[in-house]
């Protein structure tokens, strides 16, 4: 029979995200070794069943599956590098964040060492790991994402988009992209009301189902993206999609006008060059421009 | 017995929203005037029952309560002006999208016109009008929202704010600032994965539980800001929220980051300021700051 036991895994990095990696592994009895630069964060992990590592080197030689959680892509290459010997035959699957090029130099790196290299982008907090509503993303060695699927699974939802290594990473950095502009968004939003005696709670309140109400708008832009056609019926147009009033009223709150101009510029570009009457999706053609 | 019948309505402007709005009055029993501007678009809702009016004097002297949906501020004083005289006496909801100034400004006409006013900003889309998740923001006269309340409540959860006929006006047009914000972080994030291939749907089946899933941090940075205080332990800080990575991303995937780098500019502004190791919620403070 097969338990999990029979895959001993390693973790490379405790910090809150590696932490709590490790601890979903070792919930689910897998065999799991730990290691972190500065000590004093293992003992937790020990407490729960982990096995601790003095070095990264020793962490590495105790299983053929090695997770790295580190701080960024130059903390990667500062631990693995004096190691690519050791992680010779062995699997790496490194979801420390990294842009898409960085995903792409690490697994060339993994292959010159023989090392098999998936790249993970983790959508979710700490205390989400192992709960519903955690996504992680991969890509790179579609053996390794086979091979380890069950165990992935533990953390979240896993989803595989491809062999180039950058893809998880690429679409990790866009949905955090999204995360950021909807925060701005939203604080915008609350300083807005806020001169008025609304408080940001209360504007939580409203902004909360109302934003999460509108995000089943995305399926409807990316049909028309996708079409290839801005013109199709039904859309919202960019000329009705003025953003004066919204300018107009924060001016009149005294705050900067800055996160709206932003949307407003996205627009009037396409409205200026004669696409006013298309719809909102068509926002899509000013931001393909660099800058 | 009370009857819906007992209240007569008129609606001014048969666009989609107040063709929405009047259709569920008219679904619900109450005696139903309509007018529009430009003729043929009352010939649905006289099919369903409503009467239809010649002129907006007509519908006005029809009802007690006169429900305004016009397409901007001009427009309603274009349509009121010259019936002020008949609608002394009676009460005007208005919920054709203005800014606060100009929710006040009508609210100051009516009082001179001895005219009851009651602002109001839907937060839905017409065909959300009396169903789950459409919600109408109310200011202006308590008597008057009082009195209506049954009635408002046919079209989605009514919100009152108080007598400040501008409230409502601002907390919609802040609420459709996060939106449109929303809106272009969604499509930024289609931008960046499209040149790798990844389609615009494939990158809305990721985004939408996603950015569903983080509106839950709203409540979070509403309690730090109406706290005050940035400092507070458990927040992610300004200088773990570098967007550095993404930035990076964008520029290598050849498109625009401007959407991304209004948001970077926010955090920049508080890092430089000394205040890096606080709370994101603090690019409150850069958005406070008139540009």
């Amino acid at each position: 029979m097969t338990t999990n036991h029979d895959v001993q895994v390693s973790v490379l990095g405790l910090g809150a995200m590696g932490s709590a990696l490790a601890a979903a592994l070792v919930k689910a009895g897998h065999a799991t070794t730990v290691w972190n630069r500065s000590t004093g964060k293992t003992s937790d992990l020990v407490a729960q069943g982990a096995i601790s590592a003095d070095t990264a080197g020793e962490a590495v030689r105790a299983s053929r599956l090695v997770i790295a959680c580190l701080l960024d892509h130059a903390s990667v290459h500062e631990v693995l590098d004096p190691l690519s010997g050791e992680l010779a035959g062995r699997t790496l699957i490194n979801v420390t964040t990294t842009t898409p090029a960085q995903a792409r130099e690490l697994a060339a790196w993994a292959a010159d060492a023989g090392v098999e290299y998936l790249d993970g982008g983790i959508m979710a907090v700490p205390s989400m790991i192992g709960q519903p509503g955690s996504s992680i993303l991969y890509s790179g060695s579609t053996a390794a994402f086979d091979q380890y699927k069950p165990l992935l699974d533990l953390w979240g939802t896993s989803t595989y988009f491809g062999e180039d290594p950058g893809l998880a990473s690429l679409c990790d950095l866009a949905l955090l992209a999204g995360m950021y502009v909807m925060f701005a968004g939203f604080v915008h939003g609350a300083a807005m009301v806020a001169p008025s005696g609304v408080t940001a709670g209360e504007f939580a309140a409203m902004a909360t189902p109302w934003l999460t109400a509108m995000t089943g708008a995305f399926q409807g832009f990316a049909a028309v993206i996708d079409g290839g056609d801005y013109t199709v019926d039904g859309q919202q147009s960019l000329e009705f999609s003025d953003l004066g009033d919204i300018l107009t009223a924060t001016s009149d709150q005294g705050i900067s006008t800055d996160v709206v101009a932003m949307v407003q510029h996205l627009i009037q570009q396409q409205i200026d060059t004669g696409h006013g009457e298309e719809g909102f999706a068509r926002i899509m053609e000013s931001i393909k421009q660099p800058g």
